[in-house]
């Protein structure tokens, strides 16, 4: 029985136990609101035990069925793409409002969605992204301490290794989404503790250095990503709004700022597959010219990428760049995992849209326009895509116009 | 595969399509909000898929799990059991309030908290019946179409048939809520509107008496049950305030009315077990004075049953009176369901607890205090329970103190 063998998995456990103490850092008395799919219900009694062990005062399990999702678009009529369960995010957001913690489970197919009409899921798409901006808003500013892990889920096990059979298949990426969890050996807090110092040494650096731009050249790409005046560069464990120190990737390898959204030129390519929202969109090319795309293309997926940077008129601008090495054990694991919260872990990358105000200098006490003077983004989405690999390099452009070396062929330069 | 096995039930499908055009008789346009047990995914899969084909907005499920919530009970500090998710009930009133359909599935193990700190369920009943008044209100009040119906989960399938091996009883539980739904032949949607013809014919005849009260007397049992100023009988279909006609509950074999909250006196037993939120509940004992429980015992779970007629003012007061006979098909079964939607039609039944205002005529239009001066009750809790059997007699009152037949030896007297 599948169900048993979950069930009895220490390393589940280790990875639920983790997630509450220093995923989500869970605070006694604190609510939890855990979102999955049906089939993670193993690692979510998992998470249950630890957080009521943790003393958490009610865990409530939102389950989505992927299956109800592909019903809709075989089924419905073209009215219902339009719509979607507004009073669901409302009620997200006001939970947030009482400090309850916020748990993601990602697991779904990544290609659920691939063959379904394109127009369907973008208006499906857009409807979401505008109806859970109470949930969007709460988790950029960073109200309240959040996790998000993975469960490997059945039909995205057969994505990642299409040659094995479904068993087989999903224990493989279970041993993939466990170590890069970092649960190798008896002590995966201690893992986290000892990787959480090196990734503030790196951002310790790059707030000294307070570079004003990033320039992101080799093969395919020559962009300059103007940083926000203020801004501050994150990386592992952070403290949100409601004074709980948390992590909220599992994993996590990045270390990232936010860009000006209008002082970025040049053009980039992708490095790696988009997985957006049940599309996989390949080898995009986009030009910026003052923050703004004014070009873009796509090998597969096009259709759906120029429509997600129409959602709104912060979609084509930046709010979010991010610095990995290409050592990093998830690029090294050679696996393409068709999900952001893996793939961004294997190199640099950049998000459309949203900007986070916590990558800013005290950025709790800024108010929005402040962000926005200082040229942080605001849009309904927020879309991460690669583009380091090996064989780009990154220069610090420092106030006065000097180029440091930050990244030399997809390593630290020092 | 068991999932396999109810991915291909006709006789599921046919449960499904009933639910959707005849139980809550979805308006094309509409959104429906689901809630079931997670085992329940065959079920609201179809359900989906017979929605979205009668034009419904959005479907959206929100899956129980039950071993989360018995993890709470095994692992949560005391605190925990004051908590209820508020939230997420203000949010499905809110959705209502959008006429947003509401479909129901029960299916959960009737026993899950039995072996569970008495005082840990009653405090945790009692912080969901308050976090729920959102839902209670807008359902007692008949806002929107809804519908109740039953999957055939495993646990309650060993509850019922305790001597089949797993598989067995599922399936056996399954045909026992097939045939109570009215699924035999090839029409269900023709059985159902025959079906509501006859309850129909019963509700007439009753509202053209109007009776002051009832008299039931037999084994154990000599009550009688005042019935509120201008109250109305009701039965199988009804109209919703937003203009639907549906049918609640599937199955059901009841007509039933308000009693009058001061007017309910002498003594009565429960003829079936109460099976209320994981605890059953059985050989009840009451007295009722001027409409009030004054002196109340049981042979097992009394602490529930006493805390349950705490919960508030209302709740040692009666909300509902229904007759059902017993040749009814779930009597004629001889199953205890330990489950009231279909106990509750196996015999005639009291409810403890909040009235429903669509048991008044034009109730639509009463405010909440001529409601209360007619006699209605109010109360966070609705709980029904069964005192009917093919021993106990039921006389009309009228106005002038005539005693008319209405039940003789537990059937209809005419």
């Amino acid at each position: 029985m599948v169900s048993n063998y979950w069930d009895e998995s220490a390393e589940l456990d280790k990875l639920a136990e983790l997630s509450i103490k220093t995923g989500v850092a869970l605070q006694s008395g604190q609510d939890l609101l855990i979102t999955a799919p049906l089939e993670a219900a193993p690692l979510v009694r998992r998470l249950a035990f630890h957080a009521y062990k943790q003393g958490c005062g009610i865990v409530t399990p939102l389950y989505t069925d992927p299956e109800v999702t592909l019903l809709r678009y075989q089924n419905a009529h073209k009215e219902s793409f339009d719509k979607a369960t507004d009073w669901l995010f409302e009620a997200m957001g006001a939970a947030f409002d009482k400090n309850t913690a916020r748990l993601a489970i990602v697991g779904e197919d990544p290609m659920l969605l691939s063959e379904q009409n394109a127009d369907d899921v973008g208006r499906a798409n857009q409807a979401v992204s505008k109806a859970s901006s109470p949930v969007r808003e709460r988790i950029t500013r960073f109200d309240v301490n959040w996790n998000i892990i993975a469960w490997p889920g059945m039909q995205w096990a057969k994505r990642v290794f299409p040659n094995l059979q479904d068993d087989a298949a999903q224990r493989q990426l279970a041993e993939a989404i466990f170590k890069a969890s970092r649960l190798d050996g008896d002590d995966p807090l201690a893992n986290w503790e000892r990787h959480n110092a090196n990734l503030r040494a790196r951002t310790d650096w790059l707030n000294g250095k307070n570079f004003s731009a990033l320039h992101f050249y080799g093969e395919g790409t020559d962009l300059f990503v103007g940083l926000a005046d203020g801004h501050e560069w994150m990386g592992g464990a952070s403290k949100s709004r409601n004074g709980v120190t948390c992590n909220p990737n599992i994993p996590s390898e990045e270390v990232f700022t936010t860009p000006h959204a209008l002082k970025v030129n040049g053009h980039v390519r992708s490095t790696k597959p988009l997985s957006h929202q049940g599309t996989l969109i390949e080898d995009i090319v986009v030009v910026f010219e003052n923050g703004k795309i004014t070009e873009a293309k796509a090998s597969k997926g096009e259709e759906v990428f120029l429509k997600l940077i129409d959602t709104d008129e912060g979609a084509r601008r930046l709010g979010e760049v991010a610095l990995v090495p290409h050592s990093s054990p998830i690029s090294q694991s050679n696996l393409l995992f068709y999900n952001t919260l893996f793939d961004e872990n294997a190199a640099c990358h950049i998000a459309l849209g949203q900007c986070y105000s916590k990558c800013f200098k005290n950025g709790d006490t800024l108010s929005k326009d402040q962000i926005i003077k200082n040229g942080g983004n605001s849009s309904m989405i927020h879309v991460d895509w690669m583009i380091g690999s090996e064989t780009i390099n990154i220069d610090g452009i420092d106030f006065d116009g000097t180029a440091i070396p930050v990244f030399r062929a997809g390593e630290w330069a020092s």
